[in-house]
């Protein structure tokens, strides 16, 4: 079930047996000269709708997410950190109130991750302060770090996978907008990796955005190969989660 | 041309003609027995997909708005004020690094208005305490303030448009989801009005999330016709703004 | 009564019988070549004044709002809309422990409105994110906006009356300071209108502060009528706050 | 000059040839049986007025200060010290903007002299945190701590003096609003001492609010000799700024 | 050099070859019945000082880190996330605004991880947000996770290691403080593992405060061994900052 | 007991007889030619050290301070006033949550004073504004302005002691660390005296960093007799904590 089209008596009957909710989080920024803008949002969000005709309750994705490395590329779009987490806060305070518990937040960026986590121990503390107890359980999961997914990625592309604009999720966006596809000859055709730094150093090192990846690898079919095996990757971790 | 599917150097490419972009912000909140809980998001991007395939450049939708009001209906999801206005600061510094300079957000919830207008004058603080020049242009444009639609909604519905979970958006939301059309017995027939306080309050006085509003006169045909004059109110907003 | 004219067991009498306060809310801007800095809160607070006399606890004017578009005209001071929401909030949460429940910030800047709403919000949030009861009654009236004020000013000024730097706020300073009467050959008689931007723009387009307005209307004859209709005006509005 | 009653084009010609102001700052808390809880805002306020006659130019005053520890007692009004650094913050940048560059921040309350010192470092941060030059010059003046005031103090009050409700701030009101004078039996005669902590904590240890004092020994004709006395310190204190 | 032990013309010298310094960083927290509370500041800043015999430039330990879950111990002390990325922003502009532009921030607390990378992110996004460039060069380097360090603790301890309060930390701490060894009977001899969410859960979860571990394996003599390949870690690791 | 080399079992056992907790406070910055840049915070430890062997419970020194006057010279680090008063409030509210109830920070740099102080009014300020009862003692003593430590420094420096680089900080230093001594020929002799603003107008008036002093008449003797005065200063200022 997507809580966007979802009423409240809809969600008002779930929380009597369900305190879990998927919140798809990803981010707005360059892909090399062959991804999309939305590359890290739209992987999430694809899989996560999925998951929704399972009967998991999917929230509305957060489609930029901290990105600040990229801003030197136009269409990048950045929250600062404290922006993130003041959003993740105010996003599970609302829904704690009306008595959800459990969280997971499905990632597509690698860039979020340590501001996600800052912002869980930041809501954590409220309770830790106070001497009291939350009970909530935050967690995280990244699409791309699941273990059916990375045995394809590792299969199919091995080294040439990256860390930015990989074919893996290149694959992904064209399975869920085919006509997205986008051709270009890269140069080199594995680009360099280096480290991640402000957006002008990024740009420096890594001159079409790309960072150790060859996204020419990518393919329609692979996107539909790699939804299935994020599909069963995401729902294991989500079934765990309805265990404990 | 929505910014989440195209490449970087497409907007690249762009900024070279227009330094204009769309941002649909909507809310994430009960809607009544029937209404859908993304509508305030859905109808501005519903619109805001017509207005990409005649140019305009669109941004993701900032489907999270400012609701606490709803806070004590299941699923509403709320951004406190100043969380909203970080959000919107971190958007447009994002792009204005790049060279954007007009910014129209294109709103589809009452409950944003004071919070978006209090982040431009935030913004444009910036470069007033500085003694200096922004160059920015922050518009606020509410779909359901536009004239066509104005009057197709008084047409029809006249005051059983009420004022929140309206007829109106709830056929367009039906335009953009035929599947998701609901029916339910509303007692009583015409929601009450009264203001707007905390979410307690509100519950109180508002006992099944309606103010003012019919819905059950909604339709997906007045949708359609709604989507129409909604694409031309907003183009005409849209058209003013790179003229000045 | 006025609160700062009042001892503290005054405050606790006052407490027992009522819990409303009235918070009249300016701003300390450039108003013309001949409007004074402190119209926005000398209005409400000259009112306020007349308010006192009939009972209505009034606290100290909070004299500077949210004016960054006025910043390139010496002499205009601007609270960041974060500050003044702050500000809000602490003044709000200060009384609302000692058992205060209804709050009529009574203003004299348009410029305020958005924060001021935004700010009302924030506080609400509190209450609504903890799932629980603020109990409070937050407020805004313009004097500008009152139907009595309305009727002299379009009666006497019509068009010219403008947005800002209008004869009818000019009129109603010079009735509370006779003395601070001042004129000016205006060029162009009525000044332009336009949108609000920076504080760079604002000047380019609005070059000795006007907006839209004829001041020399002004005399201090109609700001005693204009004091007398925003009495009545204002009284109205706090006796409905007092019944509900 | 008062700013509140000037027009821009008088500030930007006081600007020619002096870039110096004077921003009175109170508090609005209890000040006893008797003293009127304004006191901290009209005693700089009423020096202030006589300053302003003498041609210095003096802000709207800032009213409400940091005095949580005052909040048990009704009709107290506190901001958090945060917020009134961001307040000091935003009128020194404000006015900085214009040319300002040294400010008299001529204080009435003992309880806003660290925040307001924090505020100083705050600001001056900005500039020594980018390796660069504020030109600012902040400074802050009690007038409660001058040598003439202290004089007619010890002379008239010794040890009765005490610390806060003092004879020489309730005589210096009545020098401003002789209506406000009050009696009332104090019990005990001479308040206690005690450390100063959360508002809980005081009304425990100081029970009518006073600190040390014995405010029965005010009279408006102290106040009269009390106000000459001030006024010579402050402008003391104001030609040695503009001196540097 | 030690920083604290350093005058300014020390560092004025040090600057003319040398923009990089290293910032130890640790945690005050409970380690289990037997672990010092500052072990996770002790381990770095043991280090650093023989990196500070080699020439490094080391500055004072930052004692206090992310520790929310922790605070069911008596003795635990947490910074919030957003705190600590205040104190790093400073840290790193004051120096930066004399002239370093390389950053070593040396952890001894897996549970600063995301903060600190967070922060990194926040300092660069100032940059990237202006369009501009930062110059600076932030890393992270956690002594626990070296690779001579990690090949002791794989000899010794084995799984027997855990994550939180582990022999090496303990034995680390021994080597620099010899009167603090202590020894307790644990029960169970290796700690339960487990999700890490508030300071409640914590405690449930993990009634000793030990992680996965078996501290009465470590020895002060291990310790020594310890001390000297993290040395050479954490040497190598500046020699390449300071190669790029 | 320092915290640092105590275990949880002991806090715990600490807190049932006593809820007091000791905590340094200091700053990293410049101190003339020949002081330690540590100064400030070597000072309080090292006679915290002393007290911790009389059973005072002592927290980890909070070495960096609110500096940013002295960022002009190399190696001075400062926390911005806000940033030091998040620490403080993080500080207390951890150890409150344990069943702390009486700090005294034990401070050494004189800049520090009033952000502290606010910090402490911020932190009641929460109970004050929600009409509860923290229940804390927030107390700050100077090991500087201790009566035997002023007659020391009277007797032996009369004038020459001056404000900052003093020859007491520097004596109490070199007791401290004996092999940081240092000379250089001081010019001029006397340091001048003179306001404080930001780090660019510091460096402009107190061109090798001293404010009023003259160093060179330290010396390790005099630190010895400094260190017992101030140990038995802040015994006495300890011992009166405890008692109320
Ligand atoms: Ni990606
Ligand atoms: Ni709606
Ligand atoms: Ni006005
Ligand atoms: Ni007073
Ligand atoms: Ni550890
Ligand atoms: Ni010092």
């Amino acid at each position: 079930m997507k809580l966007q089209l979802a009423t409240w008596p809809d969600i008002r009957d779930y929380l009597e047996t369900c305190d879990a909710i998927l919140i798809p989080i990803g981010s707005t920024e360059q892909h090399g000269p062959t991804g999309l803008v939305g590359t890290d949002a739209i992987c999430p969000e694809h899989i996560a709708g999925g998951m929704a005709e399972q009967g998991v309750l999917v929230a509305p994705t957060l489609s930029i997410g901290m990105a600040q490395h990229h801003l030197a590329f136009p269409g990048s779009i950045t929250l600062r950190p404290t922006t993130l987490m003041a959003v993740i806060r105010d996003v599970v305070t609302s829904l704690a109130s009306q008595g959800f518990r459990r969280f997971l937040f499905f990632n597509g960026h690698g860039g979020n991750i340590a501001t996600v986590q800052a912002a869980f121990a930041d809501i954590y503390a409220d309770a830790s302060l106070a001497g009291g107890e939350s009970g909530l359980v935050l967690e995280l999961f990244n699409w791309f770090m699941g273990p059916r997914m990375g045995e394809i990625s590792k299969e199919l592309f091995g080294d040439a996978e990256g860390w930015h604009a990989t074919p893996s999720e290149i694959s992904l966006t064209w399975d869920a907008y085919p006509n997205a596809q986008r051709q270009a000859t890269l140069e080199p055709k594995r680009a360099p990796k280096g480290p991640i730094r402000d957006a002008h150093d990024y740009r420096q090192r890594f001159a079409d955005g790309r960072i150790g990846s060859e996204p020419d690898l990518a393919s329609a079919e692979t996107g539909a190969r790699l939804y299935q095996a994020g599909l069963e990757d995401a729902m294991e971790v989500w079934r765990k989660l309805l265990e404990n």
